[in-house]
């Protein structure tokens, strides 16, 4: 561009081209027959379901933390927004947009595990490499990164950072946070925040690693992190087991919290609609009677092998049977078993779709109120829509329920969701509030719940959290639209 | 005050007595004379062990969370730095100032537990309340808090949230940060920051709650806060053992780890030079051999008292001796055997003081950089000060050591401090620093590491700091001149 005039959107896509290359970036054309990014496009735009089908100028694929750093410098120098984006799994639209302007910026070829460092039990890794390939790595070197979720196939650790990324192991090891140790971002002034310790004590400072995490992309890019590692759960003992109720459910967890302490990684709350429409669906059977009530698959894990678990978990379910808590139940006896549970456990969530469009919830609530929030929840739910289906299940150890509610039978999804959603979620996220629960507990904020986030959320927290964003971005182009609502 | 003239420092006075209370408050007079409150306020002006004399223009002691709103909102209006302080047993002269204008806002009035929630296993409790109190009221309710630290007897929860603290049970449960679900906080502006959920998942906006913890009250003064509980380690034992090197502690803690994993609290590193003295000066003498390099302390627990953990460790203990890693052991055998070992890792702190003056460290290395700071770091502080005498000690299992240097026998205090301290801080700070360590794992900042903040903290992390303290505290009144380096 010459030094008189503004920077046009022909510099713009020279710089980008000329930092990534060209074979790492993709730019929307009015002219579909001109060339065919805007379909290569496509998969970035939308939301995975998709529930959301967005547009941007560009879809960039940076390879390095000093890429990112210049294409974050580019987009600033000419007002536009970036949306950091990783596997693209979230729930909600927190990697969509609606502006064609704004340039997504995938970390998908930041991909690379920087060190896995046994003595320490650390790993450093970037933003782009997918879950599962980092628990695969880790697990080579004798070692465990307790992350996991039902997208760990394809979800990306940059993604799971932005979240703050729940799964099925926090009641043993925390959320995503928890299992950070440092992290590196590209802020929205081009700087590369270098804070990538693998220390597990530093108190030298504002805590800026845990603000960035949660955030989703709307205070700076994170590029890469270092976490923990766990010695593996070689000794570990599943059990499946039916109880009459919720209470009953909740009874259970704190005799296993009792019992097993810091052994016990996941207690999963499934109820018996799950169980019907994974066995209508899917060639999974229920390892024990499948007309009860409610089900709990849990798991039980220790690094050392010396000392099997098998007994300690039959004298369990021999106290549960005896305290009345306790229907039926069946334990692991070989590898193959504890497959299946786990297996159940994620049918149970994918099976859903064949019954048609469902209401999602991921709330939480202090683990007392639990039952009764599912029975306030459903009462409610049947006076707005009568033959509505409730779907409930999730972690029940930590209190964060995926509190589905199914179409009903008789009704197209589109009927239901424009007649039923707005009230639903209301309806819900109103009584979750009335619990000091939270309407987000595992999956984030993007776009979808910015209206809740106004509703439900401490003036006084909204107040500080635009006061960071501000500070951090003030021309507002990082994610914008996210997570914070408009005053 | 009239409408047209400016507020006086009568004024100030006025509102600020007619908020707590004039029982409450402790005003400095030019004339001592005049009334005792001078002498009443010295307590809450120096460090507590005369280290650093502060002043200030008054002392509060506010009651509730409204009082605190109202003493904030007064200050901020009349442009008066504020100090939050709680059993000032901070090492870093966090709630120090040397400004007569401040108010010095001390919390140790707010004491209440509001509820332990025991079905949650939570707790929400005001900061002002002293450690050991909160952990004898959930003891008492069947639960246990670990944090736990030399000063529990003193030391409140305000201060250890505001520094983080670590303490002996990091290792197993993190520190502060890790144990908190929840706080409630003044802002600057006078508003309250209700935050006090009991939620183990919540992903609703910004981190704001670990951003204030370990913001040592720069940001607002947290006046309440949730903690997870946990069950009681019922099951407990302790080893003591000796060992040749650092690197066979080391190698010691791994085994530990892989044996152990969830269920080991506590593994402390103890010197000789540590053991020699806590005889010199104290009654307690060292269960083992009195003569060896090195000792550990460590302590495993559970909750499950069906299998007592005491054969578990005596295999353990066999292991190390038959790789050839412990030179002498002993366990555990009752209470007061536990109690003896635990007096042990206490007094070889408190002791240090009888052979004169410690610089004190409180660093954090990865645990593999242990060894080599040890050794390297005795080396180069033997060249600066030949006769001095190093005292390292404390959190192997987590990499924190408090890496003490006594001064030499031959040099009184003042020689030791005005030759040698500069220099010896600057070495080592700068070794740890080459390590990719921390120069403050688990004290904080306060205004004693200011200049190290400037010298080893990453620029941009410090520009993004300020960014926060700016906009949360626009006319720098939250305790001023602390965490922060000047530009």
């Amino acid at each position: 561009m010459s030094k008189d005039s503004k920077p046009t959107i022909e510099d713009l896509k020279k710089t980008l081209t000329l930092i990534v290359g060209q074979e790492n970036i993709l730019f929307a054309n009015d002219n579909a027959d001109a060339d065919t990014d805007n379909s290569k496009m496509q998969p970035y735009l939308e939301e995975s379901r998709q529930r959301k089908v967005g547009v941007a100028f560009a879809v960039i694929f940076p390879s390095t933390t000093d890429e990112v750093a210049k294409v974050v410098g580019t987009c600033r120098f000419h007002k536009v927004p970036m949306i950091a984006q990783g596997g693209n799994t979230g729930r909600c639209f927190g990697c969509q947009t609606d502006n064609p302007n704004a340039v997504i910026v995938n970390l998908k070829n930041m991909n690379h595990i920087r060190e896995i460092d046994v003595e320490n039990q650390t790993v450093t890794v970037e933003a782009g490499c997918i879950l599962q390939d980092l628990q695969t790595a880790v697990a080579e070197k004798g070692l465990f990164f307790p992350l996991s979720l039902g997208a760990e196939g394809s979800c990306q650790i940059g993604g799971n950072l932005a979240t703050n990324a729940g799964g099925i192991n926090v009641l043993r090891y925390g959320n995503t946070r928890d299992l950070t140790l440092g992290i590196e971002a590209v802020m929205s002034n081009g700087t590369v925040l270098n804070e990538l310790f693998e220390l597990r004590k530093n108190n030298t400072g504002y805590d800026l690693k845990n603000l960035l995490i949660g955030s989703e992309g709307t205070l700076g890019i994170i590029t890469a992190a270092t976490f923990k590692l766990f010695p593996p759960e070689s000794n570990s003992e599943h059990g499946f087991i039916a109880v009459n109720s919720v209470t009953d459910a909740i009874n259970c967890l704190q005799q296993a919290q009792k019992r097993f302490a810091g052994k016990l990684s996941s207690f999963e709350l499934i109820p018996n609609i799950a169980i019907e429409c994974m066995e209508k669906h899917s060639q999974l059977k229920c390892p024990i009677g499948n007309q009860h009530p409610w089900y709990i698959w849990y798991k039980i894990a220790d690094a050392n092998i010396d000392k099997p678990l098998f007994d300690e978990n039959i004298t369990f379910l021999d106290e549960l049977m005896n305290d009345g808590l306790v229907i039926d139940a069946t334990v692991s006896q070989n590898e193959a078993m504890k497959q299946h549970f786990w297996q159940i456990r994620e049918t149970i969530v994918d099976v859903q779709k064949y019954e048609g469009i469902s209401l999602k919830f991921d709330i939480s609530v202090p683990i007392s109120a639990i039952p009764i929030l599912i029975e306030k929840g459903i009462a409610a739910a049947k006076v707005i829509c009568p033959d509505i289906r409730p779907y409930p299940f999730g972690h029940l150890g930590d209190g964060n329920l995926h509190y589905n509610f199914t179409c009903p039978k008789t009704m197209t999804d589109e009927e239901y969701l424009s007649q039923y959603q707005d009230k639903l979620y209301e309806t819900i996220h109103d009584m979750v509030d009335g619990l000091d629960g939270s309407f987000s507990a595992e999956h984030g904020i993007g776009s979808q719940k910015v209206a809740d986030m106004k509703r439900y959320k401490d003036p006084v927290a909204l107040d500080l959290m635009r006061k960071i964003k501000h500070s951090f971005d003030p021309f507002n182009l990082m994610n914008p639209d996210k997570v914070l609502p408009k005053k």
